[in-house]
C-alpha cells in the first residue's frame, strides 16, 4: 500500500470491508438507453479477501452488481446517488410516471457495493489512487432553478470553477478533495452533450441526460402554459412560449417529442381549452432523416406518424444560434423565462420558442478530456503489456506517456478487452492491466458498438463476467451483439427494429420490424421488464394502467 | 365596472366566461391539517350570468369548487398551481409517499374554476380589485438550493425585495403587476411560520408548510447519512449530522418525527450499518407537555411511545438561537451545508445538528400585515352596517379606517358570517358586504376556532352554503363542531381523539380517544378516504402496499 494508511482515509469503512484490498473499479451508469451520465458517476471495486463470505445474491443491476461479491468489495465513486432508468425518463417529463418509479439508489442493503458521492478529479496510475471532490451537498445543484451557470453544471457534472457570479454567496459548495486508493479501476463516467460550439446553446437549451433535466423540461412545458394565459400576454408572445423545439431527432429526441406531443394534447390542451391550436413541437434535425439507425420503412412510417400527430419534423436544418428574447429583439439578451428565446436555423431565421431541448451526440466530460491526459509518472507496475512499430528499444521509464483517445477530444481507445491504454510520443502502446473503460467514455479498438444502453450493457455484463474469471487474456475480445432497437413515436405508436441477421435472405418471412400499436405495447411490456427493481416494475405498471382513466400528473410543483 | 375594461386586461379569459361579473372570491388553502400556506393562496370567483349553464359536477376538494357553478363563475389567485393535502406531507418527506400522490392541480377540466398564477399584492377595496404579481416564474423558487434568501421567501411567499444578493442575476424574477376585479372577495391566504424572533431561525431552520419543504427535508436528512460517511468526516462531527431536531411538539412536530424515526430505522440504517445507533431525533417544545389538545392519557402515552422509540422529547426548553457550525465554534457563522449546525437551548447549551425543522405556530403572512392595513378610500358601496358606539354621528367618508385584526400583526378580525370588517379611529366598525376571510388569517368574533384544516375546511363548507344560498344576513353565524383530532406517533401508532360532548357524563362507556396500532389503521383509513382525487386516493393506498414489502424511497435526487 503506498498510499497514506486507509485508517485515516476511511475510517468508516474499515468496519464494512477488510484492510487487505486488491483491486478496485471506478465505472459509470450501465444497461442505460443513451447511456450517457451527465455527471461523471464512477465507480471502483476493491476485491476482498477471498476467503471472507459475502451474500452472493447481491441484485445485479449495474456491472458492480454481477462482480463475484466473494472475490470483490465494489466501491462506486460518483457525485450522483442514483441510478437512472434513462429508457423511461421521457415518461417522467411528461408526467406519464413519477420520478421515484424509474430510480435506483445506489445504496442497496442487498447489494455489497459500497459507495462515495464524490466525483472523480485525478487518477494516479502509478500511486494506483483516484482523486476525488466530495459532492454530497453540490449534487442539489440539479434541483436550481435554470441559471447559465446551473445549465452548464448539469451538463459536465459538478464544477465548482465556472461559478464565478455566484462565488460569494456558495463558498461552501467547493468540496473536500480525498484520495481512494483502487486495485482495479474501471472508468464509466459516460458522456455530455455535444453542442458543436453552436452560441447560446450550452448557456440557453435544455439537455435530456438525467433526472434534474427531465424535471426541468416537466417544468417548463408546465410554466410555459401558465405564462400563455396571463392577462397581459400578447397573442404573439403566447404562440411563442408554446413552441417547443428538439433539437436532434435521434431515439430520446424522438421520443421526447412523441411523450411531450401525448401529454400536450391529451392532458394539457383540456386544461387549457382557451389555447386551443397554438401548442407546437418541432423537431430538427441536420440529417434528411429521422431515426437513421432503424430501416428506411421504419423511419419513413415514424416521419408519416409524427407529422400527422403535430409534430413539425424539420430534418436537413442547421441551428446556428439560442439566445433568450423575442424573434427580432434588439441586444444584449438577458435571460428572462418569463417569456420566449428565440432559435436561429440557416433554413428557417429567427423561431419564437418557449424552449429548446438539445439532444444531439456526445461530447466526452471534462474527467476524460482533461484529467486523463498526460501521465505523470510511468506505471510501470500496472503495464500488461507495450506494443511498439519500432524496431528500437525506447526508455519507456522516461517516455511523455498520455492515455490513447480516440482523437484529442474523444473517448479512450481501449484494447478489445476494454483496458486503458498509454501511448508514448513515439507511437509506442502500453496496455494497463488494472485500469477499465466502458460505456460512452470508451471506444474498442476491435469495433465500437453504438452508443447506446444496450452496448454499454453488454460491456458491463462481458467484463463482470472476465474479471470474476480472471482470465482476461484468454478469452475472446468484447464483441457487440444487436438486439434490436425500439422507439416510441407517440399517441401510442412505436417502431422495432428486429436486427439483421448475416445469413438471413432479404426475403424471408421474418420481419424486419414491427411497427405502430403492437410495437407500443411491446415497447412498453419490455421497459416494465427491464426496470430494474421489482418495487420499480410494479410501481412503473400501476402508473400507466392509472394514467389509462385518471390521465399524466398535470402539476407543477 | 369601474375598473379599465375587462377584455383590455383578461383577453384570454372573455372566451371562457361570461362578460358580466358580479362577484369575486379571493381564498387561501381550505381543508389542511396545517392549513397554513407559505404562500399567498388566493381564490377570486365571479359571479356568472345566472342563465349560463355550467357542468354542476365540478369535483368539490376546496371552497371554491362547492360554490354553485350556477351562480358563481370562481377564479383562483394563487402563487402556487397546486392544491397540498397537508395531512400526509410528513409521509412525502420520510420517502413514503411520491410528493405527487398528494397534490391536486388547481386547474382541473371538471372544476370550472379558473386560475391565474400569482401573488395578490394589495386589494382596493373602493374600486373592487386586487392587485396581483404574477408569480408563474418565481414559483420555481421553492426548489432551489437552501440559501438564507430562499429560506426568507418560502416562509412568507415569493418576495423580491429582500433578494439583494442575487439581483444581479435574477432582475427576471420580478412579476408584471396588474389588476384584477372583484364583486365578491373571500381572503383565505393561510399563515406563515411564527420564529418568535428567535436569531438564526428565519435563516437557518426548515419550515414544513408545503412541498418545497418537505422535498427539503427529505434531502437533508439523506444528505446528513451521505456526509457522515465520507472519509473524512470526524465521529464528532458525525454525530451532529444525524442529530435532527424538531421544533414544536404540535400535531406536525410530533408526526414528522414519527415519520422520521420510522424512516431511519426501517429504511436508513439497513443502508448504513456503521452508524448503527448514532441518528437521534429530539423534539423541542416550550410547554411542559406534548400535544396539549389531546385528553392526559393520550398525550401521555404519545411522550412514552415515543420515547421508547428513540425520540428524545424535551419538554420545557427554550430555544435560544439557531447557527452555522459546530458547538464552540468561533464567529463568524458561515452558512455551510457540508457540517452541522448549533442549536442553543437556555436548559442544555449548544447542541450540533445536522438540521433543525421549526414547526411552532402561527404568523400572519406580509399581505395581511401590510398589505391589509389602512383604506385610502372609504368603499362606501361595499358597507354592510356600520355599529357604533358611539351616541354622535361621525362623518364616514372621511374617518381613517383600517382593517380590523385580532391584533396589530394578527389575523381579521370577521364577524360571525366571516366578512372582513373595517374600523376607524373613534372605534366604530364597518362590516364589508362582499369581502371574506377563512382560514388562519381570520379569527371570527363569535368564537376563534383551533388553528386546524378541520376547522378551515368547515368555514369553507359553511361559508360556500351560505355565498349559494345568498343570504348571509338570515343565517346563524358560523359555529365549529370538534370532529376530533388524530395523530401519527410512529412505529404503526397512533393517536385518536373523540370531542367531548357536553351532555355526556365523565364516565360513559364511549371511550374519549383510542390509541395504538388500531387508531394508526383508522389514521391511514381517514386520511386515503380525505385524499381529494380518486388517483391520488388509489395511489396512497397502493405506495403504503408497496412499502410494507420494499420500504420507503431512500433516494436522494
Amino acid at each position: 500500500m503506498q498510499t497514506r494508511p486507509l485508517s485515516a482515509m476511511l475510517p468508516l469503512r474499515r468496519q464494512a470491508l477488510p484492510l487487505r484490498r486488491q483491486s478496485m473499479y471506478l465505472a459509470g451508469d450501465a444497461s442505460q438507453h443513451t447511456l450517457n451520465s451527465p455527471q461523471q458517476l464512477s465507480r471502483l471495486i476493491i476485491k476482498k479477501n477471498e476467503s471472507s463470505f459475502l451474500d452472493p445474491a447481491g441484485g445485479g443491476y449495474t456491472l458492480s452488481r454481477r462482480l463475484s461479491q466473494k472475490i470483490y468489495a465494489p466501491l462506486i465513486i460518483s457525485p450522483r446517488s442514483y441510478f437512472v432508468f434513462t429508457p423511461l425518463l421521457t415518461n417522467t417529463a411528461s408526467g406519464s410516471l413519477d420520478f421515484s418509479n424509474i430510480v435506483e439508489p445506489v445504496r442497496d442493503p442487498r447489494a455489497k457495493v459500497d459507495f462515495i458521492q464524490a466525483a472523480a478529479r485525478a487518477v494516479n496510475l502509478k500511486k494506483k489512487t483516484v482523486l476525488c471532490e466530495a459532492t454530497v451537498v453540490k449534487s442539489g445543484v440539479t434541483e436550481s432553478p435554470r441559471t447559465a451557470e446551473n445549465e452548464r453544471r448539469t451538463e459536465d457534472g459538478p464544477q465548482t470553477t465556472n461559478m464565478k457570479p455566484m462565488q460569494a454567496q456558495r463558498q461552501w459548495e467547493q468540496g473536500e478533495t480525498f484520495e481512494v486508493p483502487y486495485d482495479k479501476l474501471v472508468i464509466a463516467v459516460g458522456a455530455v452533450s455535444q453542442t458543436f460550439g453552436t452560441p447560446g446553446v450550452r448557456e440557453n437549451a435544455m439537455f435530456f441526460k438525467d433526472i434534474g433535466d427531465a424535471k426541468r423540461v416537466k417544468r417548463r412545458v408546465r410554466e410555459c402554459f401558465e405564462l400563455a394565459v396571463l392577462p397581459f400576454t400578447t397573442p404573439e408572445m403566447r404562440k411563442w412560449l408554446l413552441n417547443f423545439a428538439i433539437v436532434g431527432a435521434g431515439p430520446t429526441g424522438i421520443e421526447l417529442a412523441a411523450s411531450l406531443r401525448d401529454f400536450i394534447y391529451s392532458d394539457l390542451m383540456a386544461l387549457y381549452p382557451t389555447l386551443d391550436a397554438l401548442p407546437k413541437i418541432t423537431l430538427y434535425d441536420v440529417a434528411p432523416k429521422v431515426l437513421s439507425m432503424f430501416d428506411e420503412s421504419l423511419s419513413r412510417y415514424a416521419m408519416e406518424t409524427m407529422e400527422r400527430e403535430g409534430i413539425d419534423i424539420k430534418t436537413s436544418h442547421h441551428v446556428k444560434s439560442l439566445r433568450w428574447g423575442q424573434p427580432g429583439a434588439a441586444p444584449p439578451y438577458h435571460m428572462d423565462p418569463k417569456r420566449c428565446l428565440t432559435l436561429t436555423t440557416e433554413e428557417d431565421g429567427e423561431m419564437g420558442v418557449g424552449m429548446c431541448v438539445w439532444a444531439t451526440g456526445n461530447a466526452m466530460p471534462k474527467f476524460i478530456t482533461e484529467s486523463l491526459d498526460s501521465v505523470d509518472a510511468y506505471p510501470g507496475d500496472s503495464i500488461h503489456s507495450i506494443e511498439s512499430s519500432l524496431p528500437v528499444a525506447i526508455d519507456v521509464e522516461h517516455a511523455s506517456w498520455k492515455f490513447k483517445k480516440a482523437s484529442k477530444k474523444g473517448p479512450l481507445l481501449v484494447d478489445g478487452h476494454l483496458r486503458v491504454q498509454l501511448q508514448n510520443e513515439t507511437g509506442q502502446t502500453a496496455v494497463l492491466r488494472d485500469v477499465f473503460a466502458l460505456g460512452d467514455n470508451a471506444m474498442p479498438e476491435t469495433g465500437a458498438p453504438p452508443a447506446t444502453a444496450q452496448a454499454t450493457s453488454q460491456e458491463s455484463k462481458w467484463l463482470a463476467d472476465r474479471l470474476n474469471k480472471n482470465d482476461l487474456a484468454q478469452t475472446p475480445p468484447f464483441s457487440f451483439r444487436d438486439l434490436g432497437t425500439m422507439a416510441y413515436i407517440g399517441d401510442e405508436r412505436a417502431l422495432m427494429q428486429i436486427p439483421h441477421k448475416a445469413g438471413r435472405s432479404s426475403n424471408s418471412f421474418m420481419p424486419e420490424g414491427i411497427k405502430g400499436r403492437t410495437a407500443s405495447l411491446i415497447w412498453k411490456t419490455a421497459y416494465i421488464g427491464m426496470s430494474i427493481s421489482w418495487r420499480n416494475k410494479l410501481r412503473v405498471a400501476f402508473r400507466w394502467t392509472l394514467n389509462k382513466f385518471f390521465g399524466r400528473d398535470v402539476s407543477r410543483f
